[in-house]
């Protein structure tokens, strides 16, 4: 079932480890079919070199597995809540990559010091607080997602705009239109962490980037009026 | 038309990738024929594995199309100031490369602290100020452009000593007598930015290198005493 | 005699230029054989590109050769005296790598700060002090395994929830079920000096992640409740 | 003439880009013969990638070139009398390496801070001052080596103990008994010039490691009670 989808999500899993996002199975993606309902991740604890399109798992909106020889990822239940409440969202992605596990470990959102990431991202990048002990202990992972769906809707910040967030302590989830958008964005965010921490170290005191630059970078790439690239094309 | 320079600028914009200094599209070359006043320059948001000699755009120095199926990068009209302002020049670069982005986000020149530095620029690597609102809503790329130029005669500072500008929180320009020189000033400008932001790190007091000491290196690869690499060689 | 450890060690040693843990000779793998009492070892300041697996040297539990043309490495005492203090395991590594270095070069434990490293360690990576002069010259390398192994000790750590240890202007040690799981404990400790490292620059005053967070990541890949990975995995 | 010493020479330089210690042509390599009084070393400005081992050029310990098409490095005034007054070494390296470059920007020697650094270096590396403008414009490249010998002999250094100097504002010359060690210790100021920096950053206060631990090791790898390593091997 969903072959197509399962060697997309394989594909974009295999991205991880080629950009240096993954040190061993430290992460995992999957790509939703809006349609079925159902969603393609990798396996749990799988090295990416023995990964084959066919061990992808299928799994429902309740983070059910459906279809699959192995385990999902333990990660699979925050997937199944993003689907739920990002609506047009199609690829998710966890990572423990080190720019960006840096910041979630100093439980700092990462500002937008340029146009790298005005590029992508829609003002900073937040840092979501830490589960209290009682939702770790009911349901960690499902949690995880509740936790950052709620938070964007306290911010009002439409999760399109900025498809990526910092978990404290833990790590990095990106999302996009499809399983390797999210891959893309999760690349983004590693180079912005990345600068964005030798900015501060270069100047202490160092502002955002002003909001109109911001803007034009952003709007630029994405919106009616975007001029960046080829015709049809992101 | 121009079939030769294409490939030049087809090839220097290979070397952004093999060099490190862009993560998927961000960056271009262009390079420059004086007689017939047109640069070549990559195509807007096209991945560099997809790249073909052919693919270049041609353009006029007034930033407009004059060959070619798909649109120019979007900074084109940046390139286009560039090559009109700074006479000599015929190639010149952009990117997002991570240290030089860095300085560039802090808002900060690039001091000369050694030898490397010396070896390629007199004195210090610019940064110029932000664009103002109403200089970005205008014509964003253009004013860009003429913003490096002004700054430039502001400062006295001579384009063909100082190849090469970082945009407030945006990232990097650099030229060169040709595209591929101007992709090798961009990577001594990466070098130099990683070694100085270090040096800093290690000595925060520290002081740029003395004036004969710029002097000495810059001179022994520049000018009528050079005495650097093989006869009729840069 | 072993060939099948002999193996299983050079290819647990090959892994340390692979991952990046080395340069030159400056590290080394063995893995124990309990039913004999005798480990394999890498011989002393061989290059990896010239070893074979022939060459791995065999050693008791007092540090004396049994079998093997060449010297064993150096550090074999250290080696020795951790598979007769730490019961159980049946792989040590020994590595200069970087990040881990300059935390034992600055003489500080690696302080729990996310998911990464609670996924694998319980709590902080000790670091421990110098060898007194006496305990240097007396019988160095011994010494430093008897140190190791006491401070364990001291301080009622069990090497299996934290199987690596600093040692103070030195380096770091890791160990595990065998070979190849004492390498990848070199990895993850590498992975962790380096992100706790960048987190402490982003956010001087930052605590360590949240014990239930911890042990939350911690239980879920070791022990009776583990649910990470596929069955019968670690 | 001197054909073999030409193609070690060759090979030893072009080590330089494969570890990492040159980008483009900024470095040299070259290696001594006692018996003729000559060293052949690398033509100045030519990329690794064209080079041939017929290309390095043969000079006397005036700094007069004896044979080669080619001019050679301008760096060559300094290897000339590095020769002459460092008895017994047979082999001299220059690069920019990033990180020895960046504490010979910040003016720093680099202090002793662990054992990697001990089994090559006794004590710490010395970063000798600037020459004054009059021993520039005298003699730059011939007062380098100059300088850097007298102030070993200031300091009481031995140079066989430590095969290392960093130039301030400038970078990092390694010698040793033949081209290829030159290189190898070239590879080791890199790496513990790496090292000794994220250290400080991790411990503001930090202090070198204790003496005993660096004469344990150094004296371990080097002089007559030396046990790493095979028979008859360094």
């Amino acid at each position: 079932m969903l072959a197509a989808l399962k060697r997309q999500v394989y594909e974009a899993n295999m991205l991880l480890p080629k950009h240096g996002l993954v040190t061993f199975t430290w992460g995992n993606v999957s790509g939703f079919d809006p349609e079925r309902g159902l969603f393609a991740i990798k396996p749990s604890g799988v090295p990416y070199e023995e990964l084959r399109p066919e061990d992808m798992v299928l799994v429902d909106l309740e983070g059910t597995k459906v279809e699959g020889e192995l385990n999902p990822s333990s990660d699979t239940p925050t997937h199944a809540v993003l689907y739920k409440r990002f609506l047009g969202i199609r690829g998710v992605v966890h990572t423990h990559s080190p720019w960006a596990t840096s910041w979630a470990q100093a439980g700092r959102s990462i500002p937008c010091y340029g146009t790298t990431h005005a590029d992508y991202f829609y003002g900073e990048i937040p840092c979501v607080r830490n589960l209290t002990k009682a939702e770790i202990e009911a349901d960690y992972e499902k949690n995880t997602g509740i936790l950052i769906a709620d938070e964007f809707q306290n911010m009002k910040k439409d999760p399109n705009a900025v498809p990526a967030v910092l978990c404290k302590n833990h790590g990095v989830f990106t999302w996009g239109k499809d399983a390797d958008e999210a891959v893309h964005n999760g690349v983004v965010v590693e180079e912005c962490a990345k600068m964005a921490a030798r900015c501060e170290l270069l100047s202490p005191d160092v502002l955002p980037a002003p909001r109109e630059l911001q803007d034009k970078h952003y709007f630029r790439k994405h919106g009616a009026g975007a001029y960046y690239g080829q015709k049809g094309e992101k």
